[in-house]
C-alpha cells in the first residue's frame, strides 16, 4: 500500500517544519499504561497540540507581518497556543473565540497578552469574524482550508514514531490533526493504522465520511470544548478517505470515567477532548492491537470544572 | 570541595542499582515551567520514588527470600511500591501501614495483592510492628537504617544528572530521598547544591539539625500524608550534616496553593509530600539560582481529595 502526500505535505517538508520550531516544543512523554501508549502532549507547551500549528505558522510569516499582526479562530487551545506565540515571536495577535469558549482559555489567552473577539458558535460565524478582521489589515489564518496548519499538526507524528506504533488513536473535531498525523506516519510506515475519534453529540466527521458528503451539524453536544465543530475541514474532509483506516464515537460517560482514570492512574491533567481518544480505546470500540498509541492531545481544563469532574 | 561517600555508596554501586532495575522504572520526564526544572517523579511507576529502592531490595533479595517473602513499613508510597514489586517479582510482601495511612492507598497496596498490618502512628511503633514481623520469619527491610534503601533511592539522582542542575530541591521525611539524591549528585559534582524541604508541622530533621541531635516530634501536624516521619531516619541523620546544604520549612498553604498550581499549569497531578519542594521554591525561601530543579517525587493523591484542593 503506497500512500502519495500532497505536494505541500511530504515527509521532507514536516521534517523541515519541526526541525524550525522553537525547543519549548517538546517531543511529549511517551508512556505506558495498562497495556496502551500514551503521547502526553498534554504536557506540550500551552498544554495542547496547537503550539506545533502555530509556530510554524510564525516561522513561515513572522518577518512579514506588520503591526497588525496574525489571527486565527479558535474554540480555546489554538487561541492559548496563538498567545503564548504572539509573546514569543513579538507578533501581535488576535484569537476570534466563541461565546461559548471556556473562560479560563479566555482568561489564559488574555493573560498571555492576546486580543480576543468574541463571534457567534458554528464554524461558519468564526470564518465570517476572522475575514472582518481580514479587512483591518490582520493577516488571517483559516484552519479549515490551509495546508501549513496540516504541516505543523503533522510534526505530532514525527514525535512519536520512534515508538513504532502500529495503531494510533487520535481524537478530532474537524479532523485536521487526525489527517495531519497520518500524513507523517504513513510516509514512515503505510501499514500503521490511524484511527480518529469524535463524541458522539459532536460527529461531524463521522457523519461526513459515512455519508459521503461533507455534513454540517445542526447543534453540538459535548463536554468536550475542543472537539466542538460542526463541520469538518475542508482539507481533512478530502484527505481523511485516504489516509484514516477507522472512526470511532466516544459516549460522554466514557470520557468523563478517563478523565478520572487519568488522574488516578496516569497522574495527568487530560481535558476532555484530549482524553476522547483513550475514553474510546477504553470502552473496546478500536481492537487491542500490540504497539497502540493514544494522543492524549490537551489538557486545559480549569481546576474547578476537573474537580466537579473527580467528585 | 570532595564528598568522601561511605564505602556502600560510591558512585558504583548507584550504578550498578541503577543498570539492574525494570525497564518499567523509567527515567521521569524533566519539563522546564517559570524558570524551574520539574522532575516528575510523580509520572514514575506506582506514581512515586519508592518504586527504585523496592525493586533494588528486590534484586538483592529476591532469590533468597522464603514463601514468607518480603515486609517493611510505610505510610503509604513505599507500600504501594512493594506491591508492585512483590506482583513483578512474584515475592509475597507484606506492608507495616499506619491507622491514619491514607485509605486510597492502603486499598491500592491490596489491590495489587500485598498483605496489610496496620501499627501506631509513630516511627517507634511502626519499628516494632515490623521486628514482629521477622519473628514470623518475614525478611524485614528497615528503612531508617539499611544503606541499600540509600542506594535505591540515590538511583534518582542519577536520572537527573544529565539536566546538569546546579541546586536540587528535595521533600524530606526521614530524610532518606534528600541525603541519597545528594550522594550521587555530588559524587558528579560536588559544587550542585542541595536543599531538603520539611512541612512546617513535620520537620523533625530540620529540627534535628538545628538542635545538633537527633530530635523525635511529639506531633507531627501536615496534610502531606508522605512526609510524615516523626524523627529522621538514622543514616539519613549522619549523611546530612556533610550532604545537605541547607533545609527550609514550607507552609500548607503554600503546599496547597502548589499542588493547584500544577494542575492548573504543568497538567499534572502531584502529591501535599511531592509538590512540597516547589512550594519551598515558589514562596522565595529558596535562591533563585541559573538551572534550579525541584523533585515532584510522588503523585498518589485520591482523586476526591485533589478535588476537595481544587475547588
Amino acid at each position: 500500500m503506497h500512500y502519495e502526500p500532497p505536494e505541500w505535505g511530504t515527509l521532507s517538508h514536516i521534517e523541515q517544519a519541526r526541525q524550525a520550531l522553537p525547543q519549548q516544543v517538546i517531543a511529549p512523554p511517551l508512556r505506558q499504561l495498562d497495556g496502551v501508549g500514551l503521547m502526553c502532549e498534554s504536557l506540550q507547551v500551552t498544554g495542547a497540540y496547537k503550539i506545533r500549528a502555530i509556530c510554524h505558522l510564525m516561522n513561515l510569516h513572522a518577518k512579514g507581518l506588520g503591526e497588525k499582526g496574525l489571527a486565527l479562530a479558535s474554540s480555546g487551545n489554538f487561541a492559548v497556543a496563538l498567545a503564548w506565540a504572539g509573546r514569543h515571536y513579538g507578533v501581535p495577535v488576535t484569537a476570534v473565540m466563541m461565546r461559548r469558549s471556556h473562560p479560563w482559555k479566555v482568561e489564559r489567552v488574555k493573560a498571555w497578552g492576546g486580543q480576543v473577539v468574541f463571534s457567534g458558535d458554528s464554524t461558519e460565524e468564526r470564518t465570517a469574524a476572522l475575514h472582518d478582521l481580514k479587512e483591518q489589515g490582520i493577516h488571517i489564518v483559516d484552519h479549515l482550508t490551509d495546508p501549513q496548519v496540516l504541516v505543523g499538526h503533522a510534526t505530532l507524528g514525527l514525535d512519536l514514531a520512534p515508538a513504532r506504533p502500529r495503531q494510533v488513536i487520535i481524537p478530532a473535531s474537524t479532523g485536521g490533526l487526525l489527517v495531519a498525523t497520518s500524513l507523517a506516519l504513513k510516509q514512515i510506515d503505510p501499514l500503521i493504522r490511524i484511527v480518529g475519534v469524535q463524541p458522539k453529540g459532536a460527529n461531524a466527521l463521522v457523519d461526513s465520511l459515512r455519508n459521503g458528503e461533507l455534513c454540517r451539524l445542526e447543534t453540538v453536544v459535548t463536554e468536550c470544548d475542543a472537539l466542538t465543530a460542526n463541520r469538518p475541514g475542508d482539507l481533512p474532509w478530502q484527505l481523511a478517505p485516504q489516509w484514516v483506516d477507522d472512526m470511532v464515537e466516544v459516549s460522554e460517560d466514557d470520557v468523563r470515567d478517563t478523565v478520572r482514570y487519568l488522574v488516578e492512574e496516569a497522574k495527568l491533567v487530560v481535558e476532555p477532548g484530549g482524553a476522547a481518544g483513550l475514553a474510546a480505546y477504553r470502552s473496546g470500540q478500536i481492537p487491542h492491537q500490540e504497539n497502540t498509541w493514544v494522543v492524549l492531545s490537551g489538557g486545559n481544563m480549569a481546576p474547578e470544572r476537573l474537580a466537579q469532574w473527580l467528585l
